[in-house]
């Protein structure tokens, strides 16, 4: 059985393939699935045939078959939001989203909070007549916004109909890191949805490791490469949770 | 040379010495010394014979002599903040503090801001004359004070012209554990001299581990026994350390 978001008593561990071509995707998916994370996040953005739907569409299935199971999210991470460069424009974008909930099991498609919210209620149908779960995402690659900030994109999430919230925002200070951890605490405590955060950068690494304890339900680590700064590779994850919950008692 | 509280990128790891007697206590020492910890602190209220000036100023002396460039914290914990009832009246363990000052080179000796301040000064003149440190602290076992409270005790640390500041609460929630997180971050930034703090109990034990990302200066682990709820095995805090280390590129 895949594991499924926001279930167990510690953080999954979700590697990114970000391959510019089948070939290097899948030999990126060979490398990390020794590492055994718990979650394989395919970063489509990074791929070149994007725009040709139905090879997206077969390697995800491809990607699903060999992952076995591996939960997989499926994201196109927009320029806007700190991803690549596509061909794709916003619409064109949701419906390869959709496509993806249509003809894959794929478990998760990624979809962000600034997308036009009629966009994001669609894909929202789709998505639950597929049976796929959509993940609604924040980024800010250039600060951390204040806390009742944070709560609302959360309950923004929510709101839309999306069956996780993830919040990722970097800081400038460790106060912002706090902040961060302070917002997911209280979401986690105010959603009934699972919620997934962290403090980019060397300055919120600590979130990966033990923003877990504050409610954060996956943690991205280093796969073959990295997908957005401060990541952490899947094996001092592995030690850090192991000694966090047990410290904890849990 | 023995290490100093403060200095270098990561916190320094302290166990505690709670044996009741000499036997015990230099037993315990000898046990905790091959984990290589950076501070031993001798929970004096612990031991039997603490009416006995010259008996615990020789013992202190056997162990600063076993434990060698180890730094030492002499503390007597009273029974109000978390400590063993002793036959010893607040003057008098004061009294024994500045003979630990005077007749020993012990580095460090703990004293409460709860003593009476001129007993507390007194004591900073004599440890000052003698170049012995004092750490101011703070506990409560019950509860986690307000953020404006946890920084008021911090800088009351500073103004009774203690060379340490440190405050050890008790959380009910999450949120108390950010709460401590956040008065440690902001007394780091504002005082002059150094600060450890934690956050007890398992719900706290993170502070243990991550604490000196935001300022936490020692963090206090598991010896032959604990002298704490919440406290963490030293090999569990150094893999935890050098883990955030990297991940923070320090």
């Amino acid at each position: 059985m895949s594991k499924i978001i926001g279930e167990g008593t510690q953080p999954l561990i979700c590697t990114p393939l970000v391959g510019r071509n089948q070939e290097i995707v899948l030999a990126e998916l060979a490398n990390v699935l020794e590492k055994k994370p718990d979650i394989i996040e395919w970063r489509a953005d990074f791929f070149e045939a994007i725009a040709n739907t139905d090879e997206v569409v077969a390697l995800a299935n491809t990607i699903k078959e060999i992952a076995g199971d591996l939960t997989i999210i499926f994201t196109i991470r927009s320029i806007r939001e700190g991803g690549q460069t596509i061909p794709l424009s916003d619409s064109e974008a949701m419906e390869l989203n959709a496509a993806i909930c249509t003809n894959t099991s794929v478990e998760y498609v990624d979809c962000e909070l600034s997308n036009l919210p009629e966009h994001f209620q669609q894909l929202c149908k789709v998505a639950r007549e597929n049976s796929t779960k959509i993940i609604a995402s924040f980024h800010n690659f250039n600060c951390t916004p204040s806390k009742e900030s944070l709560e609302e994109r959360f309950t923004q999430a929510e709101e839309y109909g999306a069956d996780v919230a993830k919040v990722a925002v970097m800081p400038k200070t460790l106060e912002d890191v706090l902040t961060l951890l302070s917002a997911t605490l209280e979401a986690k405590n105010k959603l009934k949805i699972p919620v997934i955060s962290m403090s980019m950068g060397e300055l919120g690494a600590v979130t990966r490791l033990f923003g877990g304890v504050f409610g954060s339900t996956v943690s991205f680590a280093v796969g073959q490469s990295s997908s957005a700064p401060g990541q952490v590779p899947i094996e001092d994850l592995n030690t850090v949770f192991h000694i966090v919950k047990k410290s904890m008692g849990m």
